[in-house]
Parts: C-alpha cells; structure tokens; sequence
C-alpha cells in the first residue's frame, strides 16, 4: 500500500491516474475521465495511487475544534474524503494567518444537477466558516477546446452557470467568479508561461493522458486551471501584501491531476503548495458507477427539474436496495449499502437522529423503500426549490458585480 | 521542382523545415534553427520547400506601377525575395481595398544589430508607401519559454526593442506596437484559442520540431504568433466593419512555418490567409551562413556600434572577395559572389549607378577592398548614426504612446 502521504508528480508514474502497472484499465479517473471496471471507484485505490490523505475523524474534530463549527454535512459524512496539507491550511487559521479559496467548473451544459451544486454548497460553507475570500473559475476556455463548443457558446454557458453558482448564496464581498476568456489578462497569464515553463509536454501528456492527435489548447489548459492557486493571478484582490496567501481548493478528486502539477510547480515559483479538499463523485440515481451523465436526464436531479420530475425520477430510476415486495422487506430489510435514496438523504438530510432511525428501520423493514423514496423527495425538492428561487432572484447587474474586476476591501471582515 | 503556387500544411510532410526526405540534414530553416551544409543557404530550395512563391521581377514592377513607388532597395536587390499571395494583396489595392501589416520580434537581447532593423526597416516602408495601419508583436512570452528569461527580464526587453523599432520611423496614427505579456486580453486570446482548436499537437511538433521534452509553452506559442494575422485580435483598432481586413506580413523566411500554420487555419475561421512578404538572411560580416549570431559581437554591425567599432569591424571582419595583395587584385579583380562588403552596399547603397560602378570596378581590379570598404563604413555610419539620433529622441512616453491599446482613427488616412 503506498504512503498517504507521499506526493508525486504524475509523469513520473504513468499509472497516476488509476491504471495499473499492467496497463489494464482497472479505474480511470482524470478531469475527462471517470470510469471502473465494475462500475464502482474504489476510492482508496484512488487516494493511494494520487497520493493524497484520507480525511479522517480526527481531522473532521480538530476542523469542528478550531472553527467552532459543526462539520458540514459533506464532510462529517465522508462525501469529501480527501484531501492534501488541509492540516497545514488548519495551523495557519489556528496561528491568526489568513487564506483564500479557490474552485471552479466547467461550463459544458445549461443546467447543472446537484452533483455540480456540491462543491459550491461545500464552498459556500467553507467561506461563512472561515470568512475568507474565494475565487471561481469558469473555464469556458476549456470546453471550447474540448467539446468543440464556440467561443461565443461557451462564454453563454458560463454565464448562466454563475447564475446558478451565485444562488448558492456566496457573499458578494469576499467572491470573485471570473471566466477564463473574459478575465485572460497580463497578471494571471504571466503566471501560465511561468508555470508553463516547469512543465514539460512530457508531464502534460502524463498527467492528462493526452497523445499528439489532441489539439493544441489541451497541452496549455493545465496551466489555465493552475494559475488561480497563485494570489497574484488577481492583483485587483490581493495586494502586494498578500501575495504569498495560502490557497485551498475544495473540488472533486478527479481534479486533482491538475492541482498535483501545480503543487509540484509552486514551490519552484516561491509559492505555497495549494491544499485542497477532495470530494467522491455524487452517485447517479442508478447506483454508484462514477460520475451522473450528462447525456441521461434520469440519471441526476437536476436544479431545473420540477417537484413533478423530482417525485418521478426518485420513484422511478433511483436504485433500491429494497426487497422487491412488502412481505419480503418487512421479513429482510434493505441492502443499505447499494440503497440510492439512504446514499442521497446521507448527503442531503442534515439530521443525524432521522437518518439514523430511517437506515435502522429501513434495513430491519420496519420502513419500506416507497416511504424513504418519500422523505427524499422532500428534501430534494426542497433543496431544488430553495436553489430556484434563489437563482430567480439573480439578476444580470448580479452577474456583473459578481465577475467584476474589483478590490474586495472586506474580504476578510 | 515543386510547384511554387501550391502550398502545404508542414505536418502533412515532416521534410518542411529543409531536412530530406532521407532524414539527412541538408539544411534547417525554422524560427529557432538556421543551419545548411557548408554553410550557405539554398534559397531557391527552401521556397520550394516551404511552398512559397518567388517575388519576381515583373511583380516587382507590378509593384512600382501600382503604388508609383519606386521598389525599396531590400526588394529590388533581392533581400525580400519570396512571397505568398502578394499579388492578392496588390489586386485588393488596386481596387482600393485596405489591409493592414503586421510583423514582429522577439525580444532576446538589448541591442539590435542591421539584420533585426531589416524588416522593420521594410515595414515602414510599406507603411509609407500603402498607408495603412500596422500591428507590431513583441513575442515577450517567447522569449520568457524559450530562452529561459524571467518575465520582468522578457518584458524589459519588449520594451528597450521598442525603441529601436520606434526610431525606424513608423507613423504613430498607424501604429500598435503590443507586447505578448501586457496586451494578452479576451480579444486576441479568444483567436489563440480559435486556431488552437484547429491544429493538432502532431501537427505542431511536425511544423516546429518540438519534442515532449519541450515545456509547454512551446506548443502553444505558435498560436500566440498566429492570432495577429486576423483583425478582430484588435477590436481597438479593427471595428466590425475591418472584421475581414487583409493582412501582410513582412518578414524573415524563418518565420515561415508560423504563417503556414496560419494560412491552413484562415478559412477554417472565415479570415483571408495572412500574405506574407519573406526575406533571406541579412549576411554575417563573415559571410553568408545563415543569420547573424548574437553571441558574436563580431559578426554583425549593432545600432549601438561606435563609428569606431564600424570601422574596426568592417575592416578587420568583413570578409573580402578581394585578392591578397594589391597587385593580384589590379590583375584578377574581385570575386563579388562571396565579398560581404558589396552584399552590405547591394543593400544599403540607395544609388544605383554608383552600385554598379563599384561592382564593375571592383570586380575589375580597378578598385581596392580597402576602398570599397571604406565606402561600406561610410554608408553604415550614416544609417548607425541616425538610428542612434533617432533612438535617443525616443522617450518613454512615445514607448507607451505607441504601445497605447487604442483607436486609430487616421490609420487610412
């Protein structure tokens, strides 16, 4: 078993992204790729072969300790797993030092799902707990080079994806969302050539499992999504004061490719390592086999989604591990483990007693998997009807404000 | 014999950049690898090579009768010798159409030598005889990937170079001089990220002669070069109703692969193909081998040379086609293919007549390598020293007028 805490750069170790050293392909999990044989990650493999820590319960206390906050219900319930030198990022608060936070999204469709909401509702709460500023990047750069989408397109895309970003409810005073083509500029490009200029082809190749058939942006993207763990890539935010910040970046962990490059480069440019904190893929409605598709509307619940749909997709597409008839799940109880609904209110109910006595109940039979499948559609869809009426709320002028290049004067009030 | 109208992407033919076909290096010509056999570049087998087209005499003459301008004596004496599409360009003029110029320069030393000036020198020429706008690169961002320079060093450069390309004279109502690190903005990026979507890396690496081995920079940088070819990279300058302008681009032949690259990527994006006007290698004081190298001051005149060192180094350095002795060159002559002295007067001295005089002269034995020397030191000292008076009037302030990211209003006037 490798060490959990050691760190390579990828290159060095073309299995980095999940394939064995026999070149078979037992899990692939990359920015662009997330797939297991089987269908389920397995997400020790993962944190041993990128090398990452697993965050444990005493990581997740010593959190609770310092902030004075209750774990996040993504947290203290094992969605976000993982991570790299949080404990650094926790001395640092713990000492009075300040840091910011960093994450971001890929703008390739309208309408998010709640897979997508996850790291924004995380990062949310990471900003009202640590009342630190927060950068956001759109790289609408990245799916004009990926999915072939225009310019034009991509840069819609990402505009009304911070529509739904913004309804997360991120403070206006300490957040900055920026897409790459709007906001490309002297300050954070500068800093691409630089990182740029510790990275080999060679590495890029190894790291994102790119061949020469791929066009070129793809060999530069790396250092697009690299440069906002550096504070002068926002010189309009961080003054010459701040400008060796320390950076944490809360994403899920097929992301980490990119910022295991950039942990290697920062030192070399006298810059922090930039922690990160590392979530599982959200499970489809189908069971756990990676990420939810896109391409299948029923696999996810989307933020668009209706309460009529909500209702249906649950009792329809999502995977039970209930019996198939009453008497048999009043005699057996449920399979909890590959249970969909218990896996959603595990993320979603944030009360420990009630979800506690439903997976008591709904694993003796007491509860039957219609009355469970119940309690999910309420909390989904009062989460989804909470985020739709936040995101009406979102004006264009919000948009605007929000992506403005501007001083953040009260980022750490 | 290749055909010198057809033209083909590099990649497709792995030979472009002057190796065989049997892989034996008989010459290299690419924007960072000057080197032939022997010494001596083959011209005429790189345009064919390289799929260009020879700027002939009766296009030359097609030239004075449109613009009723007598050709510059860099293209009447050959030193522009090699085209794409200029009579496109010519045509378009001669329906009173516009285009626009754009050349450029990486800035990797402080002082420039008479090779760097020549396409500057040419440019404002065009500029002055076509009056039309001009789009000047300064490649900071290159030189900061490929000869390892910081970006402060890099863009320090970019601007010392800027004064040396002000003092050539161009006319600031028609001029936008941008360096890669500080102009980097949406507009121009959005283009990079256009043309990177249309070149795959294989291609790259066949154009360029990268290797994985390279940073990764390098693969990128070709779209940076690319982009000012299409107007709408300059919104500031080029409204909408510019959006199609055409483009000339004056320079070495070694730029070539750049514009291939652009040229085979212009219709995939709705833009004419950049025409391109390409020179040979301005000759070391040594002789023809290629271009001047920095690393030997003795090998080329710099703007900064005293008269003192002109002299010195025309006379001790530039190599003769005269005889050894007095006598022997009263009774043989001269042999003028391989005298440096005639090649620099060939193009610098303005006056025909007297060009001629001293070549038959001179190749006659009527007259001394001292004498035509003398005479070269004569013409070098005048260009030297108003280059140097021209220099010293540049001013900061015209650094950043000419580098100004704004209109330009009287830029066809």
């Amino acid at each position: 078993m490798a060490s959990t805490t050691g760190e390579t750069l990828a290159a060095a170790e073309p299995i980095a992204d999940g394939r064995t050293e026999e070149g078979e392909e037992e899990q692939v999990v990359n920015p662009w790729e997330v797939s297991a044989k089987g269908g389920k990650i397995d997400y020790d493999k993962l944190v041993d072969r990128f090398g990452c820590q697993r965050l444990d319960e005493s990581l997740i206390q010593r959190f609770e300790r310092i902030t004075g906050r209750r774990a996040h219900v993504f947290l203290r319930r094992g969605l976000f797993f993982a991570h790299r030198d949080l404990s650094d990022i926790l001395d640092a608060y713990e000492r009075g030092e300040k840091f910011y936070l960093y994450t971001g999204r890929g703008p390739s469709s309208e309408s998010l799902h709640l897979g997508h909401l996850v790291p924004f509702m995380f990062t949310k709460y990471l900003q009202d707990v640590f009342k630190v500023p927060l950068v956001i990047q759109l790289t609408d750069d990245e799916k004009c080079m990926w999915k072939g989408l225009s310019v034009e397109e991509s840069e819609r895309l990402a505009r009304e994806n911070a529509k739904d970003i913004i309804a997360c409810g991120f403070d206006i005073e300490r957040t900055f969302i920026f897409a790459d083509f709007s906001y490309m500029s002297p300050p954070i490009y500068k800093n691409i050539v630089r990182i740029a200029n510790c990275v080999t082809g060679n590495k890029i190749v190894g790291i994102f499992g790119l061949t020469l058939e791929d066009y070129g942006g793809k060999f530069f993207f790396p250092y697009i999504q690299a440069a906002p763990s550096f504070p002068s890539s926002f010189p309009h935010i961080f003054s010459d004061k701040y400008s060796k910040l320390r950076c944490l970046i809360p994403c899920a962990i097929d992301q980490d490719p990119y910022f295991r490059m950039t942990r290697d480069v920062a030192p070399r440019l006298s810059y922090h390592k930039p922690a990160l904190i590392e979530s599982k893929f959200f499970p489809a409605l189908q069971g756990e086999s990676g990420k939810m598709s896109a391409s299948d509307p029923n696999s996810a619940i989307y933020v668009t989604d209706s309460l009529k749909d909500i209702k249906n997709k649950v009792n329809r597409y999502a995977f039970s591990g209930g019996q198939d008839t009453i008497e048999k799940q009043r005699k057996f109880g449920a399979n909890l483990e590959v249970d969909v609904p218990v896996k959603y209110l595990n993320f979603f109910l944030d009360d420990d007693a009630e979800l506690l006595s439903i997976k008591e109940k709904y694993g003796s039979g007491a509860m039957l998997t219609g009355e469970v499948k119940a309690r999910l559609i309420e909390v989904l869809s009062e989460i989804v009807e909470r985020h739709q009426r936040a995101r009406a709320a979102v004006t264009e002028e919000m948009v605007d404000a929000f992506m403005a290049v501007r001083p953040l004067p009260r980022m750490f009030g």
